[in-house]
């Protein structure tokens, strides 16, 4: 498939032209599904890591799982579950539509640790590409000197750490400019479907939660 | 730890006695805590499979997640997450005080066809303890003939395969003796908390759902 674009070599007025058009613009959108990275750090907590992920699949996004620099090939969650991640983050080909950082205390004290979890978010942010984090994880933003300023949210007990960086919210999720932030577990379906408002679009968001029994 | 019981070597009535009593009847609680056997087949629904781990292990449950049947040592879920098993089904140590069902159609499937998922079910229902199904989970409670007669729910697109065997409603949660059911992702929460509810109370119910930013 040409980069420039379709060329119809017959007759571009012809059914079997508008055909091969219609599915040359049918594998263009596929193509152009949205990308997110969702770092998968020792300790993540679970239910944040995998309502991100499936939700975001749910709403067509092309979702990589990237266990982080002291991630082992299996990687075990803050509640013992046991996570597979799609790809090592050295193996990670950007650039991604949006990186997802989870919370669980521990997760979000290995992604702090991370070099590389650092630069990606920097680079992130310096190319205008969009961020979220939820509960614990918001800290790692701080940690990498993200997005200072900004308004932003975290589960209720990090809010000293942030408070004095950013605009502290206490909503279930906030937006400011490309940045997604959410607060825990109970506010995980927000935090995701969000994702899928802002990227997409708020119908493709009211749709994957109507699938799953919720409203958005 | 004596399995007759706690025995005072020296004093019961001196502070030290008391104190080791203490610890003891503290460990024997642990010791005592409930028990659930959390069934992952392929396709199981990723975040129904994690919430109920989760919030169970939140809630003080001894949780194991047992491979079924046709299981891999590393499990695919219906949105491409890889869990790993703690155990496989055929060295799962019974009895448990709850068997857990995760929805998700090519998981219920799965469990369907598996036998020795129908032989535990049907032992656990006979011996008068829970079962909890989710979503398209409580199909698999008819397939192997569990349950017949009782109140239940399920995702919405099952009702048509349930409502001739069972007293078919439409609430978040369902119980029914020691039947508990529910219908979807966006009920998988209260689902969960309704398992602590039910087997250990509703105080400490409430208290996990506090710590996630939930009410219950």
């Amino acid at each position: 498939m040409s980069k420039q674009g379709y060329v119809d070599k017959r007759c571009s007025s012809c059914f079997a032209g508008a055909r091969r058009k219609q599915i040359w613009e049918s594998q263009l959108n596929t193509k152009m599904s949205k990308t997110a990275l969702v770092f998968l750090a020792p300790g993540a907590e679970e239910m944040e890591l995998v309502i991100s992920i499936d939700v975001l699949r749910r709403g067509g996004f092309d979702v990589s799982v990237a266990g982080i620099c002291d991630a082992s090939p299996i990687v075990k969650c803050s509640r013992g579950v046991s996570v597979k991640p799609d790809i090592l983050l050295s193996d990670a080909k950007g650039p991604y539509d949006i990186l997802v950082l989870p919370g669980g205390l521990g997760g979000a004290q290995s992604m702090a640790r991370c070099k590389a979890v650092g630069e990606m978010l920097k680079q992130q942010e310096n190319e205008s590409r969009w961020i979220a984090a939820i509960c614990a994880a918001p800290t790692v933003l701080k940690a990498h000197g993200v997005g200072l300023g900004k308004s932003l949210t975290s589960y209720p007990s990090m809010k000293d750490q942030l408070k004095d960086d950013y605009k502290y919210q206490e909503d279930k999720v906030v937006v400011d400019g490309k940045l997604i932030t959410s607060r825990g577990p109970g506010t995980a379906y927000d935090f995701a479907l969000t994702i899928i408002d802002k990227l997409i679009g708020k119908e493709k968001a009211s749709e994957v939660a109507n699938a799953m029994l919720l409203t958005y």
